[in-house]
């Protein structure tokens, strides 16, 4: 969430320049080559750009999927072959970039970037993953940063099934899927974070309490956050079923309006829980300042009523020659009733007035 | 209005897989086979998928009207037999999809779900029913969850009538009569939240007190609930008005004009609601002060007269051989007097404060 | 405001029942029939339908004033006489419909509906009656509701003027004249909150008290219940000046935008006097706050003076028997000169500190 | 500012009755008749409005300049003499009207209402002029109220300039340099607003006083003033640019553009006085709070560290026969040591946890 | 960003009146003539506006980029040269004037006005540049104001450079490039004000201090200032991706779409920070109100237990004649040991209650 970790966007650079923004990663990233129709599958690993091929089979549908983009070397060499633009290989490996969508006329390229929420678990905070993908004639290469989660496992997966709804159907129907397990995600990551609020709920509902305030400071954060990077996804699909561009056919639209469902599905549930993140720190405020009026009210009790017997018992203290209350055989006796019975009235009192 | 509660949703199946997602129910839904033109009415009860007409009469309109969606294979079954997109059977099975419209031009269904609140009298919460309607040429087959709430018997008892307008008409006017039938139940629930609303202000305005600052928590919670759901309506009841959808005819739009007067008088009511509530939020913590300046007040009157007075009596108290007062003999009656004019004094000082 | 006082809205019945919404009125309605031109003006009671003219004359404008809609078989009478659509004739009926503007293409019926706000002096409540103006061909036909204010007898007397403008104009131009009227109400009851809130302002802010936390309350109110009246005006007028309605002529045009001039003008002071109401809240807690701190200090200095002159007197009323200090015959003395200088001291320390 | 000094709106008059509603004036309209063109200029004073030409030349610019609207029978007269619309008419002589611009198609008149704003020394207060212009075909006729400040007389001075601008173009431009002349008024008042929020700021962020409170209260209202007459102003400029109104030619756009630019400029500013004015809001607020809590604390210490104290020589000035410490010759110098031990531990605590 | 150091705007000069308002500076202006094509490169300094060329080179791209607007004389003659527009001048020279693009038909000039933000490490405060960019028939004309940076040597850089990308292009493309260079620099200061924000709110989240207070004002400026700045940045690149401008090619088109993705990046930056310092800001207070909280138990804590044992030491310093308890030779032993008792029932019933 921090910038600081990444390595720097080098801003004065001119435009096209391929310099790597993001985390330092050191494993090589893999490149997997997927071809399929309705009938065949064919899956390999490839670790050259060399080995990739050069012209696409108009029979069947071609997936590279490509994970790490830390090597703008590579990166730069794929975009030659494919004839990618110098703009969108410099948003391919620059992780700060935020979702888009950008069509390239001259090469007829439909270019995505989208994001990936995970939780990381040792740090506790949310991680977005850096996707991309491009959408040509009869091909789809997707980019995912190298790391522990591979989120387009699910698609290999559902390709290698019998029947698999999607190796029947065009490259559309594989950069719909793509795109639909990364809006997944989201749930997952919405889940975890509404869990969190409803743990901090019943807590505070229970007993607010001073830790209950940076946890509320670092929820409303997470909660922009993720608002923040679901906001694109909307223009994103609603600009495909919009545009007729090459390549989106009418019938994959219905699955992209399902699409747009889910987004609209997380950015509710996020606003949801911003709003209830909102109304517990009110809460959160009613009970201290019931608090401080509870405190204020022993403070006044304890105040009000031995303030006077102290009085009284100053006054029978006092060294004159001549009090006569002081001779009276019973004066102490009468004195500690008149202090007991001014005791009962106080208090009586301030239960009446429900300081008690 | 808590997810927990539900089948979870399977965030990562494919598109138009077939899971139901909502509560738990054992018994069995139930089928009901509506055919009706202005002078004959049919009404009869189906157990199986089977035994519906395979097409539909020109003559007639033909309602299936379906009681629970918990069973996927036997809605599945009814999809397929009419063609159904896998989609949009999807969403039938899915009571966590929120109000939207959908038109399927490939076989012209016209696809829109909805939301019946009910108050569920145990839980003391809003719950929303989930009620799925498709129009067809000739024919409505409506869908909704199998619970103690039938939110369409009145339309069954209105056609039942002599002279029933609903039965002279085309299945677009029984398409209009059903989500009539479903705003309308808003105005009952939101007639609820408004009494606990005006409850609570008679008690707040009348006394502040803590247990108000949760029910307040709660109201706010409800009111944004139903205006969540209440949203989309405007979105579909409009949709309908401005597109031309097949078999929606003109003379039924103005009586969607209506239902959309009904959905604005509802969204109308819950804002007012909402400002109400914050308006009496604002007046519980002015309440909260005010009570806050009372209890200083009553401490400041208490130390500000009886710590002179205690410190006069301890004057008279010191051990001192010399002390000429201690042998007047109307020391200790001039002492008091002194007091007495001082505590006056004070009284009327803060009296004239106002702080008594 | 509270729709308790009025007959319940059924909200299950079928669309077009015909069911009076409103308060209950015992007084039967009146209709005055006018018909006037250039040169003649005939104004003639009816206590029957049947005596209404079944056809409108074309040399004329022929004006039908309705006051008392608390009769439906009446109203409905009159809809079935001059064939008016039956969800108008509902619409006509209930008094909780919002304003809005309707167009009914089949007979060329232009219907509006609007609120006349009333101060109510026994209440001091503000109350909206109820007005519906049908506009057809040579015909206006106007519904008010029965009550002591007769919203529409300006016009009757303007109509009797020699050299009246508006009898020498057409139906068009008493539609506008009508509407006119109406919105020319809203500068009265403005001005009365108006006033209402300047007093309110020049008591805040010469001291807030704690009766005025409910007088701002119902204020905010009242001034959000006449904004929410008063936004459909604006998109009724604008809809007359941008559609081109049957008998709504280019020249009368003019006028309607001097109207929506007057609505803007109202929408704008009511904006302003929220503004104001705002503003004088965060005086009024400001001002609390002030005087928090002013009782904090009070109990502040009182305190830190006394209590160390307390401590000073106990010590030399210990009763140890070997007390130098005790013995001394100016130790008395010396004590009480410590003690005022002490006093002196904390006084001036505070002084500066700006606590007294 | 306050609405209640002037001659009352007349609310329910017919549309178009001539009645000035503004400050009561005594001293009579004046009339200035202005013709130019790029050789020659011409500058009268006219007493009547019969004095002025029937028809405007077309060689040359004709500008009537009207200092005073305060006598509906003169400026009725002069809007019978050059065709002007009856409702715009009544618009010149209420002082009320929002700024705006209207188009009178049949006489091709284009009219706008404008607002200049004077500071009054007197009042402190800002107060708005109600300024008008028409344009015509080849003729300009403005209008402004009779007071100290002549707004236009700048042009005066302009067009008697040798090589001057304005007098070489057509009646278009003239219509420009007026309304750029109100404009401009505007950077006036703002920066004397300006002057005052920096003054208060300088103030409030050395030290926040309640006297403040007040001052933000009326800035907060004057700002709100100012925007509300800017606002109108961009769409009436706005509304130059895109429609093709007759008589402004395309070449003076690009001024009026220029306009545009110094309206926006000074809505800007305002808006960032109104933000600054906020921020010093919440700046006092927390001054307040801070200066709450360090009374607390002073408040705290001195109880906390002589309750123990006093308590101790309480013990001591116990009567009780059998207290071995009191025979003690150390006793009473133990006890004071004691004491002052306690005392220092208590301070330093205190300054541990920051209290003092 | 106070107005009050620059010479001021003389708001009632005429239009196009050619004033210098900005910050004095002595230096004189500095011109450099730069003419390229993709094989040669030529950059000459000019002294005076007569050494420049007359008319630009068709197979050349010229770049007169001149420093120091500050001799309006100087700029004037130069408008005259090239045919700018007087309200061109007048907005060239007015450092004031907010960002904007104005397109003069005419001669077809595209004239654009932009902010470059430096961080003043003396005033420790953000400074506007002023930058002017002309783009027309083979050349382009930039404007900067005479100080220590030159935003735009990176470009001279680039063009020096072996390969250079810039120089093989037109005039379109080093327009892009000026611009884009202007829109890197927020980065800059963008990231300045977010590590300031990060040390704020590590600061905070550990111990919010009175010092705080004022730094989140000032914080809060700098984002609302930066954010004011950047605004206009999005219509500017917007307006020239719509429009169809001459001299701005299809090509280069693709590269304003990823100046506004930077400029996007911005804005979401500001935004984010802005949200982050109202949380901020919601967290001091929380801190101020617990702290105040700590006072008050703290302060009640003493109370409570030292009150109640003062007055009894009190009872038995009354001087009553008759009170056996001062006889019982244990007496003193047994009051000491009551108190106790009293004392740590008094702090268990406080632990509990989370006082202490
Ligand atoms: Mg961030
Ligand atoms: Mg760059
Ligand atoms: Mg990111
Ligand atoms: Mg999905
Ligand atoms: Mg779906
Ligand atoms: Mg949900
Ligand atoms: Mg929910
Ligand atoms: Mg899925
Ligand atoms: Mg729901
Ligand atoms: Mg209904
Ligand atoms: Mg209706
Ligand atoms: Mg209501
Ligand atoms: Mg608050
Ligand atoms: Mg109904
Ligand atoms: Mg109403
Ligand atoms: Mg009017
Ligand atoms: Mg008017
Ligand atoms: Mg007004
Ligand atoms: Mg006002
Ligand atoms: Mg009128
Ligand atoms: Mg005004
Ligand atoms: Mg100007
Ligand atoms: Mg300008
Ligand atoms: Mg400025
Ligand atoms: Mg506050
Ligand atoms: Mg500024
Ligand atoms: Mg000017
Ligand atoms: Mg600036
Ligand atoms: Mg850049
Ligand atoms: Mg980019
Ligand atoms: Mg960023």
């Amino acid at each position: 969430m921090s910038k600081s970790k990444l390595t720097k966007h080098s801003v004065f650079s001119s435009a096209g320049s391929l310099n790597y923004i993001g985390k330092a990663i050191t494993v090589d990233p893999t490149i997997n080559l997927v071809t399929y129709n309705a009938e065949t599958l064919d899956s390999v690993p490839c670790s050259k750009i060399s080995e990739l091929p050069a012209v696409f089979s108009e029979e069947m549908v071609t997936w590279i999927e490509v994970s790490g983009i830390h090597k703008p070397k590579m990166i730069e060499k794929l975009g030659i072959k494919y004839d990618f633009h110098p703009l969108m290989v410099e948003d391919l490996l620059n992780t700060t970039q935020k979702p888009k969508i950008e069509y390239f006329p001259k090469n007829n390229h439909l270019f995505i970037i989208l994001k990936v929420p995970n939780y990381n678990e040792t740090t506790n905070e949310i991680e977005n993953e850096h996707i991309c993908i491009v959408l040509g004639q009869n091909f789809v290469i997707s980019f995912q940063e190298q790391d522990h989660v591979d989120v387009f496992s699910t698609i290999i997966t559902r390709l290698n099934r019998v029947n698999s709804k999607t190796k029947a159907r065009d490259s559309d129907y594989l950069f719909y899927s793509l795109i639909d397990i990364v809006v997944d995600n989201y749930f997952q990551v919405i889940d975890i974070i509404e869990e969190k609020v409803m743990t901090l709920e019943r807590e505070i509902l229970k007993e607010a309490k001073n830790i209950h305030q940076n946890k509320i400071f670092y929820l409303k954060r997470e909660l922009a956050f993720i608002r923040k990077t679901l906001n694109p996804f909307r223009d994103i699909i609603q600009s495909i079923l919009r545009e007729d561009y090459n390549y989106v056919s009418q019938e994959v639209k219905v699955y992209f309006r399902d699409v747009l469902d889910h987004v609209f599905e997380n950015i509710d549930a996020t606003d949801t829980l911003r709003e209830d993140i909102e109304n517990l720190m009110v809460n959160y405020h009613s009970q201290l300042s019931n608090r401080m009026n509870a405190v204020m009210k022993t403070l006044t009790v304890f105040t009000a009523i031995f303030m006077p017997l102290t009085f009284i018992v100053g006054v029978y203290g006092m060294n004159f020659e001549n009090m006569p209350e002081l001779h009276n055989p019973h004066g102490y006796f009468v004195t500690l009733g008149v202090m007991f019975v001014l005791c009962i009235t106080l208090w009586v009192y301030f239960k009446w007035k429900k300081y008690i």
